[in-house]
C-alpha cells in the first residue's frame, strides 16, 4: 500500500495553547532554540517525513493567557533543516503579504541549502491583525485573497521553472559560464503582479519545493486542484474525511493531474500515554486550564451564532444552526468539520471545545501508543487520508511519545517507513518531478475567472 | 586599542567574477551548501567576527561568462548560523523590495534561533532588473529609495523594541502569561508604510540585531549617522577612508549618538599566497581572464564619459571627468574613491579595473600573509577603519589562506581576538545593548525632510 505519511506539527507549548501552565513545562519554550533542534532530531530519528509550522504574521489576542504566534517559520526550521539530514520542513507563508518574487527565491534557496528537503505551505491569512501590518487600509475579502494566491503561486512556479536543466556550459577555455538561451524571463503581468523573472539562479533539488496548502473553501479547492501537491485538512469524522480526499483527487484530475499527484494529511491532535489512565489524567488537567467561557464565546461566532445564546453545557444542536457558514469570521474547513459532528447529534459547547483539543479545532485522540495507532490505521485503511499531521496535546510531551512509542507500532504494522526510502522529501512523497510536469503534453492551467466559479469538473471513471 | 574588527565575505567564485575558470574551481560551488559551510567553519576557527554576502533580488546581466547573483543569503547564512556556534551572519536585504514587518521579524527569529549572532546589512538596490521583479513599472530615484530606507529603519527599530524587557508573568496558578501593557503596538504612519505592530514575540539576545550600511550618497550618509552601527565603506586612497570615517561619526554625534557607536569596515579584495612570486603569478591569472572590453565601457559609463571616448590602455586624467557623478549610473562611495584614486595621477583605464579587483571596485591587495597583515596594520593605525570586510579574490582559494596565513599575524601582534570575547556580535563589536539606547535620556531622531537636507552638524570637540 502506498502513503502514510507522517508530518509532525512543533507548536509549542502544544495545540493546547495552555500547556505552558503544566507542571515542569518551560513557558519559554517557544523562543529557544535548543528545545525545538531536540524535537526535530527526534522525529528524524522516528524517520518522519517532516515538521511543520503554523504561522501568521501578527500577535495574536491569547497573549495574556499563553504563548500566541511563534518564531518567524522560514527562520526557525531553516534553521532546524540546517541540524538534521532527511527530515523535511514544512513552512508556512502568506501569499497576501509575501511577494511572489522573494518567497520563490527563499524557498528554492532553502531546497538548495537542505538538499531537497523545503516544503512552502500556502495560506492567505484571515486576520484583520496581520492586514494592518502591511499597510493594508481593509483585509481583503477571501475571494480576493484566494485569487491574488492563485496567481501567486502561479508565478512562484513559472519562476521556479525559469531555468531549463541544461543551461550550464562551465567551458572554461572560452569563459562561457552559461547559456543564457536556456534562462528565461517568465514577463508575468496579471492582476496582483507583475515579475519580470528569472530567479537569480536555477533550480535545487526538487525542481520546485513541495506545495502544501489548506482551505475547505471553493477557493482553497481549486488552489489544491491547480497547484497543491499535499493538502492539510481537518475533520472530526471519518465520512467527512473520505469526502474530502475524493473532492481534492477529483479537482486535480479535473487540472490534468493523476489523483495520486495530491496527498492529504489529516490534522489530528494527539496525547499519548503509557497507560489510558495517565493519558486520561493528562487530559483532564489540559480541559482544566482552558478559559472555557472565552473559548464558548469563540466556537459560538465560528458557528455563526448569536453572542450568549448557549453558556457552555448548554446543548447545540444541527437544527439550532444558520444555513450558511460566517464568510470571513472562520476557517471553512474548521466550519464544515463542527458541523458534521453536530450532524451526528446535540453536543454542548464545552464538549465541542473539548473534541477540538481546547480550541485548535482537529481532532483530538487520546490513549495508549496502541489505541493510538489503531485509530490512524482505521482512517488511514477507510482512505480518509495519506497520512496524517500530528499536533502534539503537549509538545514537550506527546511529540517524543508519539515519536518512540507510536511510531515503531506503525513500522511493525508496515503502514510506515523504517528508512528514509530516499534523499528528497518529494521524493519520499511519491511526488512527480517536475521535469515531468514540464514535458510537452503536461497540461497549462487556466487562468481562475475573476469570481473563481469551478471549472466543469468530469466524472472519475 | 579597540576594536581591528573582520568580516569575511562568501563571494562565490570571488571577488574576481570570472575565477570560475581557474583550474580545479568548482563551478558550482555557489550554490553548494557543503562549500559554504566548510568556509564558515574555516571563518570561525580564526575568530573572524562575521562572514557577509551581498546581494540584489535579480538575475546578473554577466551569467554568460560568470556566476552572478547567489543563494537568498537570509537562508544560506542562517544555514551557516545554524552549523556554528560563535560566528556573526551579516546579511544583506533590500529596504526597497521587502516589508518592514516581514523583514524586522524574519531579523529578529534569526536573532533568537543564533543567540545574538544576526547582522543586516540595509541596502536601497539600484538595479532596474530588480524593480521589475516587484512590479515597480519606474525604478525608484535614489533620494526616494533613501528617503523609504529611512522610514523602513525607523518602523523596523521601533517593532524590535516593541516588547518591553519585563513582558513576562507566566504565572501558572493564575493562568496569566504576558503582561499586555509591556508590549506595544507602534501603530506607525508614515509617507510609504503603514504598520500597527507589535512582533509576535520578544526580542532576542542582542535587543535589535547589528544595523549595518553602506554608501556615500547623501542620503547613505544620514542612514549611516542615524542608524546603522556598522558602516561598510570603499577606498583607493587611505586618506579618503579617513576623512569618510572621520564623517560617518560625526554624523552620529550629531545624532546625539557616540562616536564609537558606528564602526567603519573598510572593503578590501585580497590575493595572498606564501610568496609574493606565487601571489603575483595568480594575479596574472585573473587579470587574463578579465573581459576588458566589456569592463571597460562599464568603466566609463560608471565615471560619467562618453561611450567608446577611452580605450582601454589609454589614460585617463581626473581633468577628462565631468564635474558632477553621474545620478544613478554606479555607487556614490565607488565613483568617489575612483576620482580619488585618479586625483593622484593619470591611469589607464585597464589600471584602474584592475586595481578594483577586476570590476569589483574595492581595492585589491595582493602579496604574503604577512605584506596584507602590515597593509591592514597601517590603515588601522591610520584610523582608515575600525577594521575589514575581506573579500578573497577567489573564495575557495583566498578565504583559507586569509584565515589560516593571515589572521595568526594579526592575532601575534595583538590587533585581533584570539578568541570569541562575548557570545554575541553586538558585544564583541562593542556596540551597545538597544536596553540602553531605550533609555529616558535616549535621543529622540527626526524625520528627515523631504528633500534630505543635511542636518546641521556639529562640530565635534
Amino acid at each position: 500500500m502506498a502513503g502514510f505519511h507522517l508530518n509532525l506539527s512543533l507548536m509549542t507549548p502544544g495545540h493546547f495553547r495552555h500547556a505552558w501552565r503544566a507542571e515542569g513545562a518551560d513557558p519559554l519554550a517557544y523562543l529557544d532554540i535548543d528545545y525545538f533542534q531536540r524535537l526535530a532530531r527526534i522525529a528524524e530519528a522516528a524517520k518522519i517525513d517532516a515538521v511543520f509550522l503554523g504561522d501568521g504574521p501578527a500577535l495574536r489576542g491569547e497573549i495574556e493567557e499563553a504563548p500566541g504566534t511563534g518564531l518567524d517559520p522560514l527562520i526557525l526550521l531553516g534553521n532546524l533543516a540546517a541540524v538534521t539530514e532527511r527530515l523535511g520542513v514544512v513552512i508556512t507563508a502568506s501569499t497576501t503579504y509575501n511577494s511572489p518574487y522573494n518567497l520563490a527565491r527563499r524557498f528554492q534557496a532553502l531546497d538548495h541549502v537542505t538538499k531537497g528537503r523545503a516544503a512552502v505551505n500556502i495560506v492567505t491569512t484571515a486576520t484583520p491583525a496581520a492586514a494592518a501590518n502591511f499597510g493594508a487600509t481593509d483585509h481583503p475579502d477571501k475571494a480576493t485573497r484566494y485569487r491574488r494566491a492563485w496567481e501567486f503561486l502561479d508565478i512562484v512556479i513559472k519562476l521556479w521553472d525559469s531555468w531549463e536543466p541544461d543551461w550550464l556550459i562551465a567551458d572554461k577555455r572560452s569563459g562561457r559560464y552559461a547559456d543564457p538561451a536556456r534562462i528565461h524571463r517568465i514577463d508575468h503581468d496579471g492582476e496582483f503582479f507583475s515579475v519580470a523573472g528569472p530567479l537569480p539562479v536555477a533550480p535545487g533539488p526538487q525542481g520546485r519545493p513541495v506545495i502544501v496548502q489548506a482551505g475547505g473553501s471553493e477557493g482553497g479547492l481549486r488552489l489544491a486542484g491547480d497547484f497543491a501537491e499535499v493538502v492539510f485538512t481537518v475533520a472530526q469524522t471519518c465520512g467527512k474525511a473520505v469526502d474530502f480526499r475524493s473532492e481534492v483527487r477529483r479537482r486535480a484530475v479535473a487540472a490534468g493531474r493523476r489523483p495520486d499527484d495530491v496527498k492529504i494529511s489529516l490534522g489530528v491532535v494527539v496525547l499519548v500515554e503509557a497507560t489510558e489512565e495517565q493519558a486520561r489524567r493528562r487530559e483532564r488537567e489540559l480541559y482544566a486550564q482552558l478559559p472555557i467561557e472565552r473559548l464558548t464565546a469563540a466556537l459560538l461566532a465560528n458557528l455563526g451564532l448569536a453572542p450568549g445564546s448557549f453558556g457552555p453545557d448548554d446543548e447545540i444542536s444541527a437544527a439550532d444552526l444558520p444555513e450558511d457558514l460566517p464568510a470571513e469570521a472562520f476557517s471553512t474547513g474548521f466550519g464544515i468539520s463542527l458541523r458534521a459532528l453536530l450532524a451526528e447529534g446535540p453536543r454542548t459547547a464545552r464538549e465541542l471545545i473539548q473534541r477540538g483539543a481546547g480550541g485548535a479545532g482537529h481532532r483530538l485522540l487520546v490513549g495508549t501508543p496502541q489505541q493510538v495507532a489503531d485509530d490512524l490505521e482505521a482512517w488511514f485503511q477507510a482512505s480518509a487520508a495519506d497520512g496524517f499531521t500530528v499536533m502534539p496535546a503537549e509538545t514537550a510531551i506527546d511529540l517524543e511519545n508519539f515519536a518512540t512509542l507510536v511510531v515503531p507500532i506503525l513500522q511493525q504494522r508496515g503502514l510506515f517507513q523504517r528508512e528514509y526510502s530516499a534523499p528528497t522529501l518529494r521524493e519520499r512523497l511519491g511526488l512527480p518531478h517536475p521535469h515531468r510536469l514540464r514535458a510537452a503534453d503536461a497540461p497549462a492551467r487556466d487562468r481562475p475567472s475573476a469570481t473563481l466559479a469551478p471549472p466543469p469538473v468530469p466524472t472519475l471513471p
